[in-house]
Order: structure tokens, then C-alpha cells, then sequence
């Protein structure tokens, strides 16, 4: 098979690139090595940007998050006593838009057939051949037989784990790293949320976070010791270890019911740069990893395809050669913001094992700053709800 | 001797504290273990807020800093190639006055004879006495003889080393502390300053920082590490370090001269809370330390004083007996905030022993967030100026 470009990974990125290239008549095809029916059940983040909601748009593909999707004009942060409100609509004049990525993710696949994007899952041994040069070729096995793939340009979409950036020499990328000494635990489960807007807390028992993925489907975490595993948390001691966290105004509020979905996923701070090498690029979580404080990641994928898309329908639509070449400092430019609020926010919200009373005293200081700040309330306001792309 | 109050250390803080009482005829004697050569010759920070520079108008000792002081309206960080300007005046409406603490210092102890403030120099073994009952005292000794106060209320403002706070029992407060690794390397040169507005600089090499005390006189820091001694360090050495790390347009304009001093200061975050125990209270370094990144010791000394001298007044001029009782939390509230500004900004620019890749990399978004942001800016600025009494 010949097509310009071939998209690996078929999460929320490699679809909205395909369908993005497809609107502008660019063929693509996408990889995948799950089925449709695992794509589809991955349990991901559930607050979307301005960018996120704009590719959707754009698409023609926002109708039923314009439908079922809550617009939030506000979060909470919480010191263990009281809550904080970031009012980021009164300080930025922007929302933000809670709709799940399963959701996104189901959006996005249902238009494939209709929009003639082919996508290919449960392919196997996915390797990339001559990146660095023009004619690239990504080679798979479908059914125990080997294909091939020549194209133009591959843009690897296929997450951290995935075979595209390992296809980059190590001496031509540089790797930005850190490893937090926790993981968040969480618990979906449809019961009411406990308050219409999020709640991060950092209370002395640790880090808890109150979110919904609906006004019927509750999306709560707490932070737990990074080797703690899944049977060590039975719901009872979720939801008692949320009472306490949470602070007892919505301790008060909290409606217990069993989990729907129950798992620890460690906290990872990560850029591979640059994002491109010779005919390959990256995008999303195959070149960079942000811990889920302040719904970061899937944001970022966005923001990644958007310039991906506008330097591809540049280069094939309107013959600009360089346009490939420009992607990664582009992209990167807005990835080291976002890492930036991600870790920072981690930082603040979350206990580690090596602060000491003092560090713990900072965090209650640049709480208290926060709740009196509009200024600092604006840095963190522009930030959630995403800096100009 | 019989006073209502007595102040044990003549730096700024009690100096500030003795005539603001005595303006409002509550009559104080300052003790000072040095003597007022030592104390007028102590090279201390520059930067004053308009709570300092509010302290003087006050007292009418503001004459001279008007003449002589420089009124700066904003500043800049540095990333080792490009300047990123803080407009305090047009961000806060406030500016600051580069005006030395030493000069402060001198304003002060010119005033107390006119203004008849009994300050005792170079009093020695200053011991605090029952200190939890309304009748404290306290004795020293003065030329082979102890003498003794007795008073009312003691205020400590003999810094970090004095007795005052070593008088409380260890299970009456909490000490909250960090060390950091390194130490700033000061050079103080009749030349004029390489730009008329500080520059903080956080270099590969390390954390660099331009300022003066006058048009002519110029006072520059280097980070060095804590065990270094001021003989490694020439005034070649220091000059050349200063000129790389203050980025080629500020150090095209350096003029090197010979060094009128040169010290090496470790750096530390340290707070005591409660800061008052009985009839004890405690102001400035006594109470806390900040490390020099942004210049908030001595204002935070001066802030500490305003609260102090208000209750004082309250208590013995409007008869509230709980005057004294609510000091502490008044006065915390803002010293936390300073305390966490102070780390937050050096923590942006210094380099620390065990920063990766990663740290450097956030060090260097937030510096680009920061250029971009005018609410990252302004959070930084109404800092710098000091936030609200």
C-alpha cells in the first residue's frame, strides 16, 4: 500500500490527525495494535481545552459533547479546611469542557467509516523503515502475514510504550525525565458527584481529586504509595480515604456506590525533543508524558496535531518544503508550558517523601497566596484552561 | 532600670520598633551586643518596599532616602541570553526604593539622640528572665557589671543568633527550616552598575545577580558552593563569572574595579512559630530567615515591626489587654507568603546539586511562561513590592 502518510496509533491523536488530513484530501491510514473494543474502554482523562473542543468543531464532530458534554466555568483547590475557587471564566472569559476521551475516542471512530478513514487494528510487530529518509515504509502483521506501507511521512500517535520514538537513534533526541513517588488511584462509579466543579485537595493524609465524567458518573482519585496495588484498596476505604481528603464540605456531599473501574496509574513527567526526525513525527504521549494534574495530557495531544496537521496540509497542499521541519519547535514550545503547570501543579497538590515541615508549609503559603491572589488565580486560570496555541 | 518595654538587638528592626514607641510616648530601651560602629558598618540588602519606605516617612527620617534613594520601578530575570523586564509600576502601580540597609541603619541611629531612644551598646551575657509571667526581666552586662531591666514586654529583634528565641522552651514553638547548597558570593565596587535596574540571572554556570546602591556604587552576587572560601574567589575571578553569567548586554556594559568588600553568605529559609511566647515577642531575623533572593529580609523585619509596634500601642495607649495575644498570626500571615516568594525565587534561579535535565528544563519554561504572562508577572511583582499589611 502507497499513501502519504501513515498515522501509528489509533487513540483521540492518530484519529483526529486522520480525520484532520482527510477534510483537506490528505489519504492516511492508521495503525493500531488493540481492537476496536479496547481503544474504545480505556478509562482516560475527562477535561477538555478550548484546542480539544476546537478540533471536534472543526470536524463537525462535536455534537453530542455539545449535547452531553458539562461546560465548567470553575475548579477548586482545597487545603484540607477550605475551598478555593478558580474562577476561569470571570479571569480568563474561557471554559473548559468536562466530556470524557472515551468519549472523544467513540466520537472520532464512529466518523471513520463515513469519512472513508482506514484504520487498521489488531496489527502486529509494527516497524518503522529509513525514517530519515524520503521514503519511509512501516511494516506490520495483520493474520499472520507481513504488509507494507509506503509513504511520505509517518506520525507516530502510538503512546509512550509504542514503537515510533524508539525508531529515533538515541543520539539524535534528548530525553527530559522525572518519576513521582506516587500513583493516583481511581475509582469511577455512577453516583452524583459531590460538587458540580472539580476539587483538587491537598490535605495532610495526602493528595484527592473529585471530578465526573457526567451529572450521574462520579471520577474520584486519591494518592497512593507508588507499589500499592489495586486489592490493597477495597471501595469502602476509596471512599472513606475521599471523606477525610476532600475536607468536610463535600465529605458532606460524597454518594458511595461500587466501582465501575478501579486502577493505580504512576505519575510520570516526560519530553522527548526534538519531536521530529527526518520523516518521522510524534505526537502526544509518544513524545511526551504529563502526571494528570490539571488534565494535561490529552490537551496536549491536541495541541500536537494541530500544528502536525497544519505543517502537513502545508507541506502537501501548499508545496512548502520546510513546513515539516518547523513542527517540532512549534510543538514543543507549548509541551514545556503545559509539562511546566503539570509538575508545578503536582507540586503543589501533592505530599512527598522527602518534604520536610517546611516544604509542607510552602504548600500551605502558596494555597493561602492563591485565595488572595487574583493575580496568581490568573496564572492558574490561563494555564487550565490552555495558553494561546 | 524600669521600662515598659525592652528591645534586645539595634539593628533596623529594633531601632524601627524603639521610635515608633517612642512617638507614641511608650518609653523603651534598645540593648545591642555590638557596638555602633559594628552595626552602622554591616553590608545588608538594598531594596526596600513601601512598607519600609512607609516606616521612615512615619518617623520624618525619610529626608535622605528621598535625596539619595533610587526609586526603581521594575526589574529583570535573566536566562542567560535575553532580559524578561518585570514593569512593577505599571503591573502594581508601586514601585520599590534601592536604598541600603546600611543607610537605614544610619537614619535610625542618628535620630535617637534627638529623639532621646536609650540604646545600649556593646552590652554583654543579654539574658532573658520570666519571660511567661507579666513582670519579665532581663540582665547583661556592661563594663564588668550586671545590670537589669525590668519590663513589661520584651521584643527580640536580635536576629537569628541572639537569645530572645533560644528563651522559649523547645515545646512552646516549631522550627520550620532548608538549607540550601550553596552560598552568594557579594562584591561590593565604587563603579557604576551595569544596567540601573537589578538583573537576576539564572545561568548554566549558575545564579547571578546585578544591583547597586547608588549610581556609583554597584553590588553583584555569584552563587557559590557553601564551602568555598572568600580566597578562592579574586576579584578577576568574580567579574569574569559575572560577565558570563549575566548574558553578553549586561556584560558589555560591566565596569570592573576593585573590590570595597567581599563576603560569602550561606543561604536558608527558617521560620519559629509562634512568634510570641508570654510576654516575649519576636521581630525579624529572630523570628525568621529568608534567603536573599528578592530582597525581602529587611522588609520582612520592617512588616514584622508595623504589626509589633500596633499591638504595643494597643496595649498600653488603648488599654486592649489581647493586643499582644493576636501579634503572631498577624505577622505570620505575611511572612509566610514572603518566606514562600523568597524560596519559590530561588528556587527559579539557582542551580541545585540534584536538578536533572528535567528541573533545568522547567527552570527555563517557567522563565518562558513568565516572559509571555502578564499574570505570572504580576504575581511577581506584587511580591516584589511587598503585598498587603
Amino acid at each position: 500500500m502507497r499513501v502519504p502518510v501513515c498515522i501509528i496509533g489509533a487513540g483521540p491523536a492518530g484519529l483526529f490527525l486522520g480525520h484532520l488530513l482527510s477534510a483537506e484530501g490528505i489519504e492516511s491510514v492508521v495503525l493500531e495494535r488493540q481492537s476496536p473494543e479496547y481503544v474504545r474502554g480505556r478509562i482516560r482523562a475527562g477535561v477538555l481545552e478550548n484546542i480539544t473542543v476546537g478540533l471536534l468543531e472543526r470536524l463537525g464532530l462535536d455534537a453530542r459533547m455539545k449535547g452531553e458534554g458539562l461546560p465548567h466555568d470553575g475548579f477548586n483547590l482545597a487545603d484540607g479546611e477550605r475551598l478555593i475557587r478558580i474562577d476561569i471564566k470571570e479571569l480568563t472569559g474561557q471554559e473548559v469542557m468536562v466530556y470524557g476521551q472515551t468519549e472523544v475516542t467513540r466520537d472520532l471512530m464512529e466518523a471513520c467509516e463515513e469519512r472513508a478513514l482506514q484504520v487498521l487494528y489488531e496489527v502486529g510487530d509494527v516497524t518503522l523503515h529509513d525514517i530519515e529518509s524520503d521514503r519511509p515504509s512501516v511494516t506490520y502483521k495483520k493474520g499472520g502475514i507481513e504488509h507494507r506501507i509506503d509513504c511520505r511521512i509517518i506520525v507516530g500517535c502510538d503512546g509512550f510504550h509504542g514503537p515510533s520514538r524508539k525508531a529515533i537513534p538515541s543520539d539524535a533526541g534528548k530525553e527530559y525525565e522525572r518519576i513521582y513517588p506516587f500513583g493516583w488511584l481511581g475509582i469511577l462509579a455512577d453516583v452524583p458527584p459531590c460538587n458540580h466543579e472539580l476539587i483538587y485537595a491537598n490535605h495532610e493524609r495526602g493528595f484527592a481529586l473529585a471530578s465526573m465524567r457526567s451529572n450521574t458518573r462520579s471520577r474520584y482519585y486519591v494518592d497512593v504509595p507508588v507499589n500499592d496495588k489495586v486489592e490493597d484498596w477495597i471501595d469502602e476505604r476509596v471512599w472513606d480515604e475521599l471523606s477525610l481528603r476532600l475536607g468536610p464540605e463535600a465529605a458532606a456531599n460524597i454518594t458511595r456506590g461500587p466501582s465501575l473501574e478501579k486502577s493505580i496509574v504512576p505519575l510520570r513527567s516526560y519530553v522527548f525533543a526534538p519531536m521530529r526526525h527526518g520523516s518521522l513525527m510524534l505526537c502526544g504521549d509518544a513524545a511526551h508524558i504529563v502526571p494528570p494534574t490539571g488534565a494535561k495530557g490529552l490537551n496536549l495531544a491536541a495541541s500536537d496535531v494541530h500544528y502536525a496537521a497544519d505543517a502537513l496540509i502545508r507541506y502537501f497542499n501548499q508545496s512548502e518544503p520546510d513546513a515539516i521541519a518547523g513542527y517540532s519547535d512549534r510543538a514543543l514550545a507549548r509541551v514545556w508550558k503545559a509539562e511546566r503547570f503539570s509538575w508545578s501543579l503536582t507540586r503543589l497538590m501533592h505530599r512527598f517523601l522527602d518534604d520536610g515541615p517546611f516544604e509542607r508549609a510552602m504548600q500551605m503559603a502558596e494555597l493561602d497566596y492563591i485565595a488572595t491572589s487574583r493575580a496568581a488565580q490568573t496564572a492558574i486560570a490561563e494555564n487550565y484552561v490552555g495558553l494561546p496555541v
